[in-house]
């Protein structure tokens, strides 16, 4: 038994299921396109890297303050710059002071204003971005990574799923999500986005 | 030329499209599975109806101050409920004294929460939604309406994407999504979900 959250989802969701796993299992029809959103986006064709996509979402995630999805995204995003947490969490308390490229800070400060509303986004906040190197796609990714997680987050908490609260239980899972990362998976093993 | 907003999107969106479905243009890479939830969520089989459905996605979407998805799924509600605009403008001004049942009641009451945060989903509005008649699939799907729109009106606001301000132009948008739904289209016009 994984210690975690004391509350009990508000369905019948499956046990011993963590956090958006659980949700998933619940309903496979809205799992399918949620999962190949998440995979397009996080680990997809891409010139921003895996860490950095995986940064927004951590970003984004603390902000909303779920548990679930800050601390595992935290974990891939450590794990595809080969363990290296600190840099995550410099991200989470100041993007601006964090060891980032410039480009990341202007898209940081981007997915931050759209956690709160995507009206908040200006034609300035863009053109920063674009100043420090960011293409039209980047940027895009960027305010898409951010829109995402605002649903993620929300189905997260909104359905009270299982939460872990050990570190070594979001370590294990942001290594797995580094590794396979989030389409769906067959009986055998295998995995496919679609 | 249809009369929109002034300001320019914030990317090279291709010209002419409303809304989200320059986005859609833009990235069909994210569109697929971005439509294929909305697919699922607000047409697909289910003991909501579309019309509910396309309520609470207004809800949120107005609440949101989103636009475009509001007015769109606003006369997308209206023509799944033939034409009766009143309904879903009593439900977006106040849904507790609205012309619905209690159920749904209960159901935007806790969309409206997951719009502010998942976490302030309660076990009391969970009961509530029970007491009313809802089953666990339907507070699931509720809560991941409100979730998703979260994502859609973030998205198209995030992009400063180009916005119609004529009611006539929703009202049509509003009857195709009812009559077409949200799956992607064929050059030939067919449609599939994936």
């Amino acid at each position: 038994m994984i210690s975690g959250s004391e509350a009990m989802p508000h369905i019948a969701l499956p046990e011993g299921l963590p956090g958006i796993t659980s949700g998933f299992a619940f309903r496979p029809e809205t799992a399918r396109p949620m999962r190949e959103l998440a995979e397009v986006l996080l680990r997809g064709a891409n010139t921003l890297t895996r860490a950095e996509r995986e940064m927004i979402a951590t970003l984004v995630s603390d902000r909303n303050d779920c548990h679930f999805c800050q601390a595992s995204h935290r974990a891939a995003a450590a794990h595809h710059l080969n363990g290296n947490y600190a840099v995550v969490d410099a991200v989470k308390r100041d993007f601006e002071s964090a060891p980032i490229s410039p480009k990341l800070k202007a898209l940081l400060a981007i997915a931050a204003k759209v956690q709160q509303s995507g009206r908040q986004v200006t034609a300035s906040d863009v053109a920063a971005a674009r100043a420090a190197g960011a293409c039209d796609t980047e940027i895009h990714d960027a305010v898409l990574i951010a829109a995402a997680f605002c649903m993620f987050n929300r189905y997260v908490d909104g359905l009270a799923t299982f939460t872990p609260r050990d570190e070594d239980s979001y370590d294990q899972m942001g290594q797995r999500m580094a590794r396979d990362g989030y389409a769906q998976r067959d009986a055998d093993g295998a995995h496919h986005s679609s």
